[in-house]
């Protein structure tokens, strides 16, 4: 019988899963709705269910299977409080190991595991520690140093969407504070800022609707104010990066999550800030793009079992 | 024949020794001055020597030798560039292992090396992740996770005291870059928000030198003038704090160094910058001061090879 992995990308809304052949090459991926009714008791049962229905359908023997959830999860593979899929406490290692009878079971964070499949497959690739930051709706990050998740004590590690960036912010981020890096770099950070620099005279004004894309593309074209947000952007993300690399000198920065898209003009702002603020021997950082988009869960979920 | 480890902590003026039994215990400790003449070329000479003869004095096998250097290590225990040393290109560890002998031999950066031997016998005792700061003259960093170094890619991990923390400061800081946290948190750091906040009126200004401890005395007086600069020195550093532990979140900050002598004041003040800097899961990361003193170097460089 063929022998496979599974890897879990467990989110919000849905639960993105791959199935791996033993050489860690992806051999096909689904993805089942995640059910948070009745504070997510229903979550465990529904992915045990489905990666068994897979185990039959594809005939094989399933011998690892790794997951990504959206909160801080122990050594241990316990989840403490994961509000996004309304669950407290949840042992979710072992529950996952006892009811699917898989001997290697191996769950971390969401942020983290991403990272990891990155430099498994995707920008990261070559590098043996690397940052990742994402940078979605909100700014996420993972550190890997030495080839392996950093968790940190309290599972806190990698939480630099939330690194304080500017004192003097009046407005307040979604995690009550005050001037985190998120309200600067994350998609919705790039249009709170925009709508903040726009003037009648700026082609953001006319648009009926600004997203990020929106800003980017007026920046390409040379919309002074949509300049002025890309500054504020690369400025405060650059710096923050400086000062990552202060405490943990990675090789490499690995950049993703939508806000990426806009390529090289991300780099191009983002490098110079990160070079003037950090000591010479880290100014030869690289930096690179995400590669994987919404597969580097599943990627580095598998990552972690093979 | 007793067995015996040796730790040394290799400084720009003098190297500090000390000789301990296979438990770890230190048995004696004594310096030779370090001779940076023909670009340092005598120093390992010096150190073997100095080794020998300690060696012969108490009769005993030394089977293990961990050395803190002034400047990045690569983990095979090169040395890139010392120039308080005078060193370039030093292979010091294959050097001191030729010249001696001895077959464990281990080489750090003498600040990680430092913090390694706090959380071995210090005030990091008891945990397994920390990050040290050491407020001298400058501001250095260790951080320790799971019990070991991080070096980083260019040795360059921990460099904390250059963090940006004030992109608006107009003076140069001694890395030539303007508004890093020495330039507010070490000892010269102190005295020069001191002069700048200095009225006639203040104690400070009554002083014929005021040094780092003066401000602290005087804020402890409640001098309006040095409570101002501590307030400036807490902000700092607690904010830099802050964010170091949204990278890494180690169970402790261990905090050294002359500065950290002024005691209590020093956690009053940073502790609730920190606080509100960063996320609530971190808010309960331990404080200690460190407390090997000048002991730390050479009990950090055998905690490398025992």
């Amino acid at each position: 019988m063929e022998k496979y992995y599974v890897g879990i990308d467990l989110g919000g809304t849905s639960v993105k899963m791959g199935l791996f052949s033993d050489r860690g090459e992806l051999k096909e991926k689904w993805s089942i709705p995640t059910d948070t009714s009745d504070r997510g008791s229903h979550i465990i049962d529904d992915i045990v269910a489905a990666v068994e229905k897979k185990s039959e359908e594809v005939q094989g023997t399933i011998i690892g299977l790794g997951m990504g959830v959206p909160g801080p999860v122990s050594e241990e593979g316990l989840v403490h409080e994961c509000p996004n899929l309304g669950w407290s406490e949840v042992a979710v290692r072992d529950l996952i190991k006892d009811k699917t009878g898989i001997a290697r079971v191996a769950v971390g964070n969401d942020a983290n595991v991403a990272a990891l499949g990155e430099m498994w497959k995707g920008g990261g690739r070559g590098f043996d520690s690397i940052v990742m930051i994402t940078l979605g709706t909100g700014v996420g990050g993972g550190v890997i140093l030495g080839g392996k998740i950093l968790s940190g004590a309290n599972g806190g590690a990698g939480e630099v969407g939330h690194i304080l960036v500017n004192p003097d912010e009046t407005q307040v981020c979604g995690c009550g504070k005050k001037g985190c890096l998120e309200q600067y770099a994350s998609a919705t950070g790039v249009v709170r800022l925009a709508k903040k620099y726009q003037k009648p005279e700026s082609v953001l004004a006319q648009k009926d609707k600004i997203n990020c894309r929106v800003v980017f593309d007026a920046a390409k074209e040379e919309d002074p104010y949509a300049l002025e947000v890309v500054d504020q952007f690369a400025k405060y993300l650059g710096r923050a990066l400086g000062t990552i690399a202060q405490v943990v000198n990675p090789e490499a920065f690995v950049i993703g999550g939508g806000v990426s898209n806009a390529g090289d003009i991300i780099m191009d702002n983002v490098v110079p800030y990160f070079k003037e603020s950090v000591i010479a021997p880290l100014r030869d950082t690289k930096f690179a793009f995400a590669q994987l988009g919404n597969d580097a869960g599943i990627y580095g979920a598998v990552r972690l079992v093979l």
